[in-house]
Formats: structure tokens, sequence, C-alpha cells
């Protein structure tokens, strides 16, 4: 498998660009990627039950139609506007499907930003020519900019490898910084590849990749109503039909785990405030759903996510996260560790040397493994520790 | 009902005393509250599944014995320090029993503090006399000191009120801080009565108080594995012996539900770094259970809690927060106001006064109302905003 710094437009077939249409401060905040021939295309969605009305746009069009544009805006999430929001996101894909030259079925559309504050429809609707003017491989990653919100950085990938001799690409970037939560919270992601492949195949490798990946970290345990993963397979790579199953399924379905993980990597480390990289490790659980439980209720421990900020060794705090996410554990097996440094077992501390252990804590990734010794059952969570600068950064999101 | 500033020495039959034995620095650390006469006794202890040592004795004695005395420390939670730990606590009660004359099984104790330190027990033990030989009615609240770790002041209160003509008297001094959550987190909390009340009528009413009061708020989701709540009851206001049922018992019932909740609203109030208590009302629900779960969803999202403390109406936050609570609901019908301040139905902003919202996030109260529309099941929630401070104290507690 090669890995490629570039993003979206890295498959065959691609193009992407971004500009400032005025709802941010100077930052990019219109984007537009394109598929130059229509693509199936898959998504999943957040389960906020109070969403964003894009959601139900973009479920319609992807079930109706093949796809061939999305267009997405930050700064504004078009969320909890009502009918408007709704008729708003409508009227934005009307227009840039006449200026594409496509159906407003093939046209997606996705919004991040400040909740209950309506779009600047005319802003956007005068940017939109500019904005398919400017499609190009987007050797500056305009697109990448222009989903931004509080994240700090572009954050893109791609990957490609060979389907019986054919090349076949992923491309993704992501949006993240706040609200990131499992069911993926304030994330945006676009992906793209040049792969044939089935509807279904696609559907079924996006919702087992998003599982493993964005649906296995947590910033902060709040879950956005925006949150959007995107996929469109244009087929340009002329590989053999990738099917549900099989050899190249599961290929696929690597590779796309790979950019994935490597996007959720990525989007922890630009959260807001972050400063270290957590990856809590649950093993020995009787059940997986035990599994998950503990090691997400260690990941949104507030406790815990200080201690490491404050590079404090405060292992305890593990320990109680733990016996309080009600899984099924026997007091007397639960063993801790911080990377191979085992701290807790029987109840008790262990003999660890207690420099080593300072020197884990110092470092930019925390592995904290928890071996609860009654199954085989394992889930592994990604976390970011808990700053100031978190604060300072949610307390005035707004103002 | 009369409510006296006063703690756990206000009902008859009460004496305590706090001193200095040497785990924290300068401060009061240890502490000792008995009644003259044996008091039959109550607790609730923290669901945590790895709990503290002295939960299981605590239980073994409420269980075999009348309660005469509550030795307790803080600064160490003498926690996950194994069987040690457990023969520390019993060696600890048994040298307090010598020195009371009292059968061990009249002892409780009690610890909370930092986890997986040993307990320094010749310090302690070395001030049990003179600990001892300071009890009384307390005027200059050292018990409720010795029992604070960052809480930053003594929290207390008594009432009495009459029952057939007799006065009885319910007090009780809390300390929490960190870690606090619905199951209680670090809280430890003790509380004496004066009733002559059935065990059983005790054991319901503490149990059925805890629940409305102390297991309705959180602080960062967090629970302590030493959290405990006891009550004694002495018997020596001499009423008719209050049953568990009756208008008496409603009478005793009410008076604890005041006390706890006044010690409730003074935790989230003292809570670590905390500027704001933050009321959050559901109403409207189709179950209790959903009703609860989309009131903690608010009350333990950090979104909403930093929002509150820079004093940014963010209301979008809380419909989010609820949304992605997993509660039964219609989306069109979900209200949310703050006070009496409608600013979210329909799915879309109501015209509201901006600067009167404003004001209400200015205020030392901040009071959040969902009404679901679904049902008719109701629940409240306190918390509190989570500040820069949170973090500071939090990054280095042990440091």
């Amino acid at each position: 498998m090669k890995v490629y710094k570039t993003g979206v437009t890295t498959p065959l077939g691609y193009k992407s660009a971004g500009v400032h249409c005025g709802i941010k401060t100077r930052k990019l905040d219109l984007g537009l990627l394109i598929s130059q021939v229509p693509a199936i295309s898959a998504a999943v969605f957040t389960t906020n039950k109070l969403y964003s009305p894009h959601i139900d746009i973009d479920k319609a069009h992807i079930k109706k139609s093949k796809v061939q544009a999305i267009v997405v805006n930050s700064g504004n999430a078009n969320c909890y506007n009502g009918k408007k929001g709704y008729n708003d996101a409508l009227s934005l894909i009307n227009k840039a499907a006449v200026l594409l030259k496509v159906k407003p079925a093939a046209v997606l559309f996705a919004s991040t930003g400040i909740i209950a504050k309506l779009l600047p429809l005319a802003l956007m609707n005068k940017k939109l020519p500019k904005l398919a003017k400017k499609l190009s491989i987007d050797v500056k990653d305009e697109f990448s900019h222009s989903i931004l919100t509080t994240d700090r950085e572009v954050k893109q990938i791609a990957v490609s490898f060979n389907i019986y001799h054919k090349q076949v690409t992923i491309g993704g970037c992501i949006k993240g910084a706040g609200m990131i939560c499992p069911d993926m919270a304030t994330t945006l992601c676009f992906l793209t590849t040049d792969a044939v492949i089935k509807r279904e195949a696609l559907k079924k490798a996006l919702n087992q990749a998003v599982a493993e990946t964005l649906n296995m970290l947590t910033v902060e345990g709040d879950m956005s109503p925006n949150d959007s993963v995107f996929i469109m397979a244009n087929g340009l790579a002329k590989n053999k039909l990738i099917d549900s199953k099989g050899k190249s399924f599961t290929q696929f379905k690597k590779a796309l785990v790979y950019v994935l993980m490597d996007l959720s990597k990525k989007l922890i480390l630009d959260a807001e405030g972050a400063t270290k990289l957590i990856k809590i490790h649950v093993k020995g659980a009787k059940t997986l759903k035990d599994a998950k439980k503990a090691a997400f209720s260690v990941a949104n421990s507030t406790l815990v996510k200080t201690a490491c900020y404050g590079q404090d060794p405060n292992w305890g705090r593990v320990v109680s996260a733990v016996g309080a996410s009600r899984v099924y554990l026997k007091p007397d097996k639960v063993e801790v560790s911080f990377d191979d440094t085992l701290v807790f077992k029987h109840m008790q501390p262990q003999k660890y040397d207690i420099n080593k252990l300072a020197a884990i804590f110092k470092k930019k990734e925390i592995d904290i493994n928890v071996n609860l010794h009654c199954g085989n059952k394992e889930a592994t969570v990604l976390t970011c520790d808990l700053s100031k600068k978190y604060i300072v950064i949610n307390a005035h999101y707004r103002t």
C-alpha cells in the first residue's frame, strides 16, 4: 500500500476547490468536491435525533441517484433553523446543480459551525461560480481548508493498492476539533475512490470502517447534530468489480480503515486544546459491549484526561473509571498498565519504576491498557487530554 | 421547620471533633463523630465496582450492630491498597473502639483523598486520644473541616420539626469537590438525627432521599470509589416511633430531603472551579429513565458547561445534548427554555429578547428547562459550569 500526503483529489477523476464567501472572517469557508463522472456513494450520519437538515436531503439523494458533487460550508451549521434551514440547503443545491449542469439529486451538501444561525445564502450563491471555476486537483488543499472550524490544520491522506494488477486509490479529508465523540460528533469527512465497487459493498465497507475508527474515539462526549462521512466511488480505476465479500472487498476495507484511522488520529491530535493522544485498550472483557463501555468510561473521564494533560501518573483514576463503568468484572482480576508498565493488579499497586511511569506520561501518545481477565473481547478507544485551552476555546465559541 | 447553620451536633446527644494528624499539610485531616448512646444507622455507598475497603467493613458493622462512632480521614482515600488497606482500616477501627470503650462493630470508618497510597497509620493512631479528648458540640465545626479535600469551605446544615409535639432534629455535613456524579462520586456525607425511628424506616428514608438529591447531581461524570452517606439515629428526641409509612415517615423524609438538597447545592457550588449552579429540568418525557437520561446528557455536556462558564447563551448545545441522549422524542415537539425564556421550538429558534437571555447566563444559578412533550415524566439534575480552574486543580492533584 502506498501512502500519499494529498487527499480527496488523489484518486482518478476528482477535482476540488475552496473559496472565502464571508461566513468566517478571511478564512476559506465554502468548498466544492466533484467527480468528473457520476459516482455511486454512501454515507454515515450522526445518531443525534435532533440533526441538521442537510442529512435528510443527502440521504434521499444518495438513495435516488449517482452523485457528482458535494458542496460544503464551514462556520455555520445551518442547524435548528426549522423549515427555512431545510429550504436554504435545497436552494443552494439547486443553484450548484444548474451551475455544474447536473441533476439536483447528484449534488450533496453539508454544513458545520455555529448552530441556529441562518446561512448567508446570498453570499454563498454569489461565490458558487468562482468556486466552480477554481475546480482543479487543488494542490493548495483549499477544499480541505474550507471545511475547517476551530481545527488548527488540514487533515488529509490518500492510499493506493492493487486489485488484480489495477491500481485503486482512496483519498480523504476530515474536520473535527470539538464535539467529538462516538457516533462522530462534529465530524465532516469526505472520502473519494476510483474503485469499481458495488453500491452495497461500498456501503458495507464504509459502515464497518467507521465503526472501527471514527466511532471509537471521543474528545468530550458531545455528539453533534451535523456529523457526516461521505464516500464517492467513480470507477475510473477500471479494476475488477469489488463485491460485498471476498479478497478484494477485504483489501478495499483494509485500505479504508487505514485512511479513516489515520484521519481519526489526526483529528484527536488536532482536537480543541489537545496536547496528547490517549489510546485506551480494554481486553479480557466478557462481551464486546463491556469492552467498549469500560474503554469509553476511561476515555470520557475528565479526571483521567486532566491527569494526562498535567503529566501526573494518577492511575487510580483509570481504575476508578473502569469500576464506575458498570461492566462485568471481578475486582481481584482487573489489571491496569501504561504501555507495558503494570501498575495495578489484585486491587493494589504493583512494583514499578516511578521514573519510567513518569516518562510515559510525558510522551505525546499515552497507551492505557486494561485487562479484565473475564473473557476474550477487546476494544480500543482514542481520545485526547483536557487542557485549559479547551475551556478557553469553548467558553466563548460564539462571542 | 427550623433551619440551623450548625451541622451534625445539632440533634441531641452527638459530639464531634477534628484534629491535624499529618496526612495533609497543616489542615485538619482526622475527624470523629459520636453518639452518646448507641444509634441505629444506615448508609448508601458508591456503585463503583472497584471500591474502597472501608465500605465492606462499614456494611458489616451497620448490619451487625448499633453504631456509636464514625472515624474519618481526608487526604488519603486508602483505596486500591489491597489487603493491607483493608487491614489498616480494621486496625484503626479497633484502636478507636478500645479508646471509646465500645465494640469494634459500633465504629464506622471512611476515607477520602488520594488513591493508592497507604494510610499513615502510626500518625493517625497517635492522634486518636487527642481527638477523643476534644469531643464536644464542636462550635468551631472542626469535624466538618476535617473531612474536606479540595473543598473551599465547610458545608453543613440542620433542621428541626415536630412529630406529635416532640421536636426532632436532623443535622448533616458533606464534602465533595471533584469526581461528583450520580451515584455520589467522591462524596462523604454524615447525617445525624435524634429521632426514634425503625431501622427499616431509616434505611428507606435515606435511600429515597439520596435518590432524589445526591444521585441527581453531576460535576464531571466521574464516580469515585469512596462515596458514602451515613446516618445515625439515636432516639434521644423521644418522639413517637417513626415507622416505614404514615405521616411521620413523610415528615421525616421531607426534612431529610431538605437537608440533602441543601448539602447538594452547596456541594455543586463548591465543586472544583465551579462559578455557577446549573439546574436542568426535563419534563414531558415518556419514561422517568428518559427524563433522567436527557437531563444528565445536558448536565454532562462539557460544551454546555463551558458555555455557561463563558456566559455565552449558546443554547444549540443544549438542544444537541438532548438529541444525543438517545431518549424517545419527536424533533418537532422539543422545547428548550432558560428560566421562562423559550429559545427553541419546532426545530427552530424562537423570538426572544437576547439581552434578557444574556442576563440569565450572567446569573449565579442558571435554569435550563427542556420539554419533550412526549409524556408526563420529569427529572431535575444539578451541575456546575466547567472552568479553567477545574483543569488547573485536576491536572496536578497529586503533584
